[in-house]
Formats: C-alpha cells, sequence, structure tokens
C-alpha cells in the first residue's frame, strides 16, 4: 500500500508533467542548458518522513533560495540587532534585482539581491575566507548531507555577474559591505551555485517548518526566534511584488530560485521542494509554483488556518482516591493513604507544551483543592516545551511551592537549562524530577505516610503471624508452616526469582523490600516485609516475572511440596489462604481497571 | 492564586499604564471626547477563557477593526470569486483613506477605507436595507453578545465623512458598488460606530484564532478557509506600510480602530482585544501597539514560530496478544483470539487530525503485518478533523478496505458529512462506528471466532460441571452443589445485583450473557454461560458492582450459608473453588496491567 499523499503527490506530478510552459533562465550562459522536462517533487514530514517523486535525486544550483538560509544564519550567528540595522524587512515593490535603498540607505530586505549580498557581507566582515565555507557547512546541515557545488555555473555567475557588482559597490557606498567587495562577490557567486536536490530543499524547507530543528538528522540548526523572523521575509517578500496575493492564495511561506528550485515552508506541518526550470516572467519555476498551490488549494492548507485542541494536552488528572503506585503497603499504611488522597493531584501531560496549553493546564492547577499538597505533573509523553510554555511553567511552580505544595515532575528531567528564562531557580528541582510516575507516587505516598505515621521501623522483622496471606490462621498452623520454612537471605540488588524458571516454592517476606518486573523493566509490584511473593506458583507452573531485593532482604520460603502436605493435615487453611490471595488479587485489580478507566476517558 | 498569564498581563498594564504619550482621534469631535487614561487588556484562549485588565468593560466604537469582520463576512456569504472580482489583496504602500485604486480600478484590499467600503457595498447589493442589521448580526456572533451602536459617533460620522464619499462615489464610477450610494455608506458609517469592548475584541479575535468558531459560544461563524483569508489580509494590510515589519517583529495578525481598539489574532493560540484612546501618527492605538509587541517579544509568540509534535497524535498501538475486550470468553475461545491475534490493530488516537498527524497515521497503518485483518482506530480523544486529514482519512480508508481488512472507528463517529469532500462514501461505515472502544473489540473478537470456530449454540445450557468456579470437581461435589442451589431466570434488561447490597450469594450462569458495570456505567466485565457472577461475596460483605441481564438470562444461585455448609462436608473444595476464582483474577490483572502498560508507555 501507499500512504494517501504518496498517491497525491504523484497525482500532482502526472497533472503537471506535460506542462512545459515557460522557459529556462538565460541570463547565465550555464543555466540556459537545463533540461525543460526535468521535474521533481519532494515534501518532508515533520517526523522525518521523505517523499520523493520524479527526479527528485537530480542536482541544480539553488541560486536565490540560499538567500534564506544565509539570512537565517547571519541572525543567528550575529544577533538580531547587528543584522537588523544594516538590512530591512519591509517588501520594497520593486524587481529583485533592483538598485534602490531604503532612505536610510539599507537594502529593503534580505530576499533582494542587495539584500542578499549585504547578508553575505556580514558573514564575510566576521569569517574572512573561510566565510564559505562556513555557508556552505551551515546549508549542508540544513539539508542533512555535505552538499556540492557546480563550479561551472560559479564561473558563469561570476563571469557575467556585473549588475551584482554594482549593487555590492553602492552597499560599499554606504558602508553596508566590508572592505573586501570582492570577497563577499566571490562567497555570494558560490553560495548561488551550491548543488541541491527536490530532495534536499524539501528537508530544507522542513527544517524551517520544524522550529529550526533538521527532521531527518534531529540536529538544531537556528532557534524558534530565528525561524519566525526567516519565514516572515519569506512571506513578505519571498513571492517578490506577488506577495500579497501568495499568501492570501497559497498560504506557505516560500522562495525560489532561477535554478529551477522552490521551498515551501508550512510551520509545524511539512517541508516542500520542487525542481522543474521552465521559469515564469517573474523568475518563479512554472511548474513549483503550480505544485504548491495546487497542494494549498486541494488540501485547504494555509500557515493562517490551524486547528488545534489545547485541552487534549491533559491526557488524564486525577488523585490518590482509588489509585496508587505500585507498591503494596500494608493495611495501616493503605488507610492513612486513603484518608488523605485529596492531597494529591496528578496530571498526566501530552505533546507539544506550548503557551496555550501551558496557560491551560495553570488554570487547571489552580483550581486544585485548598487541602493539596502534592502536584505531580507528568510528562513522560511531552515532546517539547517552547519558550513561552518555560516561562508559565517556572512562574506556576513559584506560585504552587510558595503555596507550600510540592511541585513534582516525573517522565521528563526539568533541569534548569528548561528554565534558563528565570534567574531565581528552584533549589527542589533538582530532587523531585523522577524518571516514571510510578516513582514519583511513591514517593509522595511514602512522604505521606512519613508524616501521618509513626514511621515503621525498616530493620523490624515481620512475623509470619503478621503476614497478609496467613490472616487468620491459628498459632498453632502458624507454628507449624513456620516449622516447614527454610530462611533465605539475599543481598540489596540480587535477583531472586527469574521469569520462565518453574514456580516450585513461595516466600513470605520478613525483612526489607523486593520488586516483581517483567523481562521489559516494567515493575508490576514492590513489596514490603509482611507480603508475600512466588505465591503464583500455587496458580501456575512457571515463573511469569523477575524478584528483586531493592534492599538486602530476609524472608522464609516455603516449597509447594511441604504446603500440600500442610493443608493435607489442615484442610482449613488451603482455603484460609487462597481467600487471602483472591482478596489481594481482587484489590489489584481494582487499582488497574481504575486506572485504565482513567487513561482511557476523554476529557 | 492566580494564572501566570494573568500575572503576566497585570505586569504588562502597570508597565504601560503612565504611558499616555500620542492623543485621541480628533477628525470626528465625538471621537475627541474619549479618556486618553482609558486603559485595557483582555486575551481570550481557545478553550474559552477571558482574561481580563482595566478597563476591559468600557465600550468604544470598533471603526476600522470592522473592516475585517465584513471582509470575513462577505467572502463566507457571497463567496470567495465574487468578492476576489472587486476588492484585491496586495497592499497599498499608501494611507488607509487614499483615492487610489488598482490598475484595474479596484481597491488595494479590504483593509484600506476604499476596500472596506466596496466590502459593505457587496453586502447592500444582496442585503439591501437590511445589510446593516445583518452586519450588526454578524459582529455580535463574533463576540457572542449583542453589541451596541454609538448614534452620536454614527451621526459625527456621517456628518464629517466627505472624504469617504469621494471614495464611494470613485467605486461607483466603475462600477464597484451598487447603486444606492448613499445607503452604502449610511451602512459603513454605521458598523464603524458598532459600540465593543477590549472583552468583546478578544472573543472576536479568538474566533479568527480559533478556526472560526467562538470559542465562548462555540458557533462556528465563518469557514477556516475565510479566516485565513482574513488573516491574510490583515497580515499584509492590516498594520498598513508598518506590515512587512509588523510581521517580522511581533507577528500577530492584527487590525486597529482610530476609537483606540486593537485586535491580535494568533492562530491555534489566542486572541488579544485592548482599548487605549491615544494613537501615534499612524492612527494606531500607542498602548494597544506596546501590549502586542511585548507580549510577543516576552513570550516569543511568533505566527510562524509554531512547535507541534505530530508523533503523540497516536497514543498507543497494539494488537491482541495479551488484551481483550472486558467481555470473558471460554477457554477454547480464548485460544481461538490468541493464534490470531496478529489479525487485529488497535491505534488510539488523541488531538486534533489535520494533515500531518493523519498522514503519519497512514504511514503507520502501511506498516502492517500481512495478516492484518481488523484495523481499529480509536477515535475517543481526537478533538476535531481538518479537510486535508478528510482527504487523507477517506482516501486510506478505500485503501485499507480495498485490501480487504475492515477499518472499524470508535469513540467518535465518523460520519458521511465527516468526509463530505469525497463523491464515493464506504457503506460499510455505518456499521462499524461503535461508540467505545472495547466494544469495537468485542466486535472484533466475537467476528474472529465466528470466522474460525464452530458458533456455540447461544441457547445451549452450560451444565454446573462447566463452570469456570467448579474446575476440578468430583461428580459427587457437583451433584451436592446442584442440590444447594436455587434456579434464577431474568429477562433481557433486567438487573440482578445492585451495588451497595449485602452480598449473601453467588451465581452460575447456565444461559445468556450479563455485564458488570459500575454506577457511572463502565463495563468491568461481561460474562456468558460457564462463568459466575457474584462471586466476590466469598471475599467481600457489600457488592462492589451492578450485574444486568444482556439476554435472557437462566443461572443458578448458590447461598454463602449453603455453600459454608457445603465446605465442611467437603473440606477440599473450598480451597478448589478459591484456587479457581484467584485464577481468573489473575488472568484479569495480567490484561489489565498490560493495557496500563501500553496505555502509560511514550512512543
Amino acid at each position: 500500500m501507499n500512504t494517501p499523499l504518496q498517491k497525491l503527490l504523484e497525482n500532482c506530478y502526472d497533472d503537471l508533467l506535460g506542462d512545459l510552459s515557460g522557459k529556462v533562465a538565460d541570463y547565465i550562459p550555464e543555466l540556459s542548458k537545463s533540461d525543460p522536462k526535468r521535474f521533481g517533487i519532494s515534501l518532508t514530514t515533520l517526523d522525518g518522513h521523505i517523499y520523493d517523486i520524479g527526479d527528485s535525486q537530480f542536482p541544480f544550483t539553488i541560486q536565490s533560495i540560499s538567500k534564506a538560509f544565509v539570512f537565517s544564519m547571519a541572525l543567528e550567528n550575529l544577533g538580531s540587532n547587528h543584522v537588523e540595522s544594516v538590512i530591512g524587512v519591509e517588501p520594497s515593490g520593486e524587481a529583485f534585482n533592483a538598485i534602490r535603498l531604503t532612505a536610510d540607505n539599507r537594502p529593503f530586505n534580505p530576499m533582494v539581491n542587495a539584500g542578499a549580498i549585504a547578508c553575505t557581507g556580514l558573514i564575510v566582515a566576521t569569517e574572512g575566507k573561510k566565510a564559505f565555507d562556513k555557508i556552505h557547512e551551515t546549508l549542508s546541515r540544513f539539508a542533512g548531507r555535505k552538499l556540492g557545488v557546480d563550479e561551472e555555473v560559479y564561473r558563469s555567475e561570476s563571469l557575467t555577474g556585473d549588475r551584482n557588482r554594482a549593487i555590492a559597490w553602492l552597499l560599499r557606498n554606504y558602508s553596508r559591505l566590508p572592505e573586501n567587495v570582492d570577497l563577499v562577490l566571490d562567497v555570494y557567486f558560490k553560495q548561488c551555485s551550491i548543488l541541491v536536490t527536490s530532495h534536499d530543499l524539501s528537508v530544507m524547507a522542513a527544517t524551517l517548518a520544524n522550529s529550526g530543528i533538521n527532521p531527518v538528522t534531529g540536529e538544531q540548526i537556528i532557534s524558534p526566534y530565528v525561524v519566525a523572523r526567516t519565514l516572515s521575509v519569506m512571506t513578505s517578500s519571498g513571492m517578490y511584488d506577488y506577495a500579497g496575493q501568495w499568501l492570501y492564495k497559497v498560504g506557505m511561506p516560500a522562495k525560489s530560485g532561477v535554478g529551477g528550485g522552490i521551498i515551501a515552508s508550512l510551520p509545524a506541518t511539512l517541508g516542500l521542494g520542487t525542481y522543474s526550470p521552465n521559469l515564469d516572467s517573474y523568475g518563479n519555476s512554472v511548474r513549483g509554483i503550480r505544485v504548491c498551490e495546487k497542494i494549498s488549494s486541494y488540501l485547504n492548507l494555509h500557515v493562517l488556518s490551524q486547528k488545534t485542541d489545547i485541552k487534549t494536552c491533559i491526557l488524564a488528572d486525577y488523585g490518590l482516591s482509588g489509585i496508587s503506585s505500585r507498591r503494596s503497603r500494608r493495611h495501616e499504611e493503605v488507610n492513612i493513604l486513603q484518608d488523605h488522597h485529596d492531597e494529591v493531584r496528578i496530571i498526566e501531560l501530552i505533546g507539544a507544551l506550548t503557551f496555550a496549553t501551558m496557560d491551560y493546564v495553570s488554570r487547571a492547577v489552580i483550581t486544585s483543592s485548598a487541602n493539596l499538597k502534592y502536584l505531580i505533573l507528568d510528562l513522560r509523553r511531552v515532546s517539547g516545551i517552547t519558550d513561552a510554555a518555560k516561562i508559565l511553567l517556572n512562574s506556576l511552580q513559584n506560585d504552587v511551592e510558595h503555596n507550600g505544595i510540592y511541585i513534582i515532575f516525573s517522565g521528563r528531567t526539568i533541569s534548569s537549562d528548561d528554565l534558563n528564562h528565570i534567574a531565581s531557580k528552584n533549589t527542589l528541582l533538582k530532587n523531585l524530577n523522577f524518571r516514571i510516575l510510578d516513582e514519583a507516587i511513591e514517593w509522595v505516598e511514602d512522604d505521606i505516610i512519613k508524616r501521618y505515621a509513626e514511621l515503621l521501623n525498616p530493620n523490624e522483622l515481620v512475623s509470619l503471624s503478621e503476614q497478609f496471606l496467613l490472616a487468620g490462621f491459628t498459632d498453632k498452623e502458624i507454628e507449624t508452616i513456620s516449622g516447614l520454612c527454610i530462611e533465605r537471605n539475599y543481598k540489596s540488588g540480587e535477583q531472586i526469582l527469574f521469569a520462565g524458571d518453574s514456580s516450585k516454592s513461595f516466600y513470605f517476606l520478613l525483612l526489607g523490600k523486593v520488586s516483581v518486573r517483567l523481562r521489559s523493566g516494567i515493575r508490576l509490584s514492590s513489596l514490603s516485609a509482611g507480603m508475600s511473593f512466588g505465591e503464583m506458583a500455587l496458580l501456575e507452573n512457571l515463573r511469569s516475572a523477575d524478584v528483586w531485593a531493592d534492599t538486602d532482604v530476609r524472608c522464609l520460603e516455603l516449597t509447594l511440596h511441604a504446603y500440600n502436605n500442610f493443608t493435607k493435615a489442615f484442610p482449613e487453611c488451603g482455603e484460609k489462604l487462597m481467600k487471602n490471595g483472591a482478596l489481594l488479587l481482587s484489590q489489584r485489580l481494582r487499582m488497574a481497571n481504575a486506572k485504565v478507566d482513567i487513561l482511557s476517558s476523554s476529557n
């Protein structure tokens, strides 16, 4: 099967394949040799999947499309104040190669030749002779591979680039270029001669659509701030004096090059790269423009048409009522937790935390009950946190803690780096980050029990008569069982039982803690002294999970053989023990079902 | 506690409160009476929460802000072709009240007076004398309340509006206005005199940010297509010849009015409304502009800076291995399902289904195993489906079904309306929509069992000896129990047990089906003949759930009193029965834990 989008792009390609209107660029002899039949369409999604149709691997020179990326590079490396002092951001209303500057003698914007040359000049001013290498390297990072250079086109550009020389010297006249004007021009001609394919262009466009992160390599090339400014000048000036209509009709920030390439970048959605050398009277690739128009109109895609639902950012929102960590606790502890269940609130979040979702979460948080003491925010499914969300999150955190409430993060480490906008960082942060939600809940439970109960001495032995599984047994029965058991001791970290082994005994925990885990590492339960483990041996022939000692552990092992002899002598005990086991299972089942229902309900 | 955003807006308000630079509009005598100290800031979120600071309830005239909404109304009611034939969409590069048209004698765009008057003319041409009422009603729907009109300002506008009269007659000269020019002007003056507050403006702006749906009332006022076009002209022409810089720096489509109001609309994020009557030399509210600038720069909000993570749209993706519906099934049926677990794939989706997420889902789907026969898409947490997503979804569905795979929807009815772009609608759709996922899974299980097993006669009695809970009992034991039971019959739909009742007996199901449900309606399990219910009576004193007859039911009731007598006579039977019960509980617990782990894992 192909995906619907693959078919849609193929249909688009087929529809336009026969359209050979327009003509190839001829202002440089080398470009006039292009084959007008070449046609490639590539679309890169923001998870890094690339759709390629037609001549998507055919190389051609990037030309003016380089302007957008070199501008973003200048903003990123030199800062916006510096760049904006040299280059404007208003549409010029003139041809791209006009020799005209603003009233204060700056190029109108970085998408016309004057602005692009000034931009290259900024790179030359700081990098000197390494300027081209830096540009080449940066554009290659946008594409995710080392790009080539067409030396023939470069020489041809250089030989015929007298109008650009005129522009450069005019800029130099107003001190908008560094001294070495020839070097600037050389770098500019060479940057225009970098070889790309529609495949490359789609990845470069997708990097702009993806907050500056190359979706294939995962590398952050430029900051979200720079992305927004680069797409802004593409929007207002990328398609020359067609900008208002382009935004209105197509609604995708775009840039074309006379080499036949076009990029279109739809934020948070896709990057498009096309190649078709025949140009219209504006110098834009005819079929490239049509591809953008078709995709936009057929799918009603437009940068200003966005759909979101902030409410789905909260996957689940619940308290401790009927819910617990997977640590099994003694009856008295469970009672304490249920008495204080309204001191805990657990909010599981999903997706990208943005301004809108973080505000929604903060409004949910401030409606908490007056009894709230612990707020757990589970971020395991949070894919990213925008600057705005970090600011709101930090402010919320300060406020929540100011009100005497612990704020606890799980599933994703909230580092000081995440909150780097803020001067006063919270000292609690380091301690209240948990790898998984279950550990966070367990910590909260422990803390509540510590506050409301005399802490049971963890070194105190829990006798056989206090074992949950033996509740209701007479002294004589306990004494008999005791004589059948073998004492076992394990060091902290030692594995006690192995999934897959045949199950020939079960254990009463007298001292310490153990955890029952699947091979995958998922914790099924943790047990404290007074609980048993391995008791599924009474029902099943093989161990279904591993058991590990979390601390030094002392326990009593009872073999099935000995147990069976015991129940023959005390027939009622088999039913009593099985009933205690069923009671435990039913409690755990109720808890697990409650969790499923919480996670499955929609808001 | 206040939310972080509340504080941030209050800080912004405090910072700007003392800034009384600029001056109130004086071209209309009435406007010059405004109090320059008035200052209101309102922000409406896309879930309909409104933050109000300062004079957010103080009414003032909407003036030029009406242009954006009347344009959207014309597009919505008259269609884009008609509107675009009369009005352009390029920035004019001139003052808003310029008497100049494009080469083909159209106003440059709907944000200058000429374009706005032409737009009002379009409404007058179709609505005649009802034109103002229609405009008034539409703007009121954008605001979510019936707006007033300032009759004084209206008269003042009319008395002093000679330049607009000149523009109107010029338009009439080129047949861009209907005959009744005086009526058009009257409607135009009156529409500018509609009274709003910053609170209203923020709701109106949020409606544009929310795909045309008023986030407070929930009403769809205009289509997403029209939203995108309205925001486009606001972006390219809303802030006059400052548009390039405004987009670059602030990045929020905006529109101001000389009454002192400003709207800013950040798609998928927020709507902002401000009021402060002092204007700068462009005619924009000084403090309103600063509010937009501050919020944008402090939070790094920008329409072209968007963060998303398409991968989180798939909340869970799993098969039938280790998972089932909450219908308990007999051993043979469970075996069939486990043998064919790879015929089923369940994908639970979350959030707004968009172009990007639907493409991601479709790529996940086409990687399915060759054995796939049933694809369940759970949409319970899907908040909306864009046009693009509908197109891709329909194409995917056709393809999947073409490959002989059932596609099944749960949690949200996928109607023909959802797929209204497509001519050939699928006839299966109606049948394969389930209210909840569990029902969809149950249907698939039934279908698999039907295909691979001789369907067991649903009218066949399952005898006591075949009861799961009595496995391993001897004939004599069965016979004895049989003598202790009382036969009970229930009609389909009848309630058998009630949560909260004291539990004095349990039941063996001989014929038919029952469901165990919480008061909330959540199904804990469904049981077929051969299973028992109410057996928690052996562990607990009170019924914890309701039990309903799903079909006509025949069962045997065994009181605890009789059971206890029985186990005294047959001591080993207590353990056997309790062990069978524990086995059942452990199977259900394993299933529930597997589901929790699936729903809790991040992708």
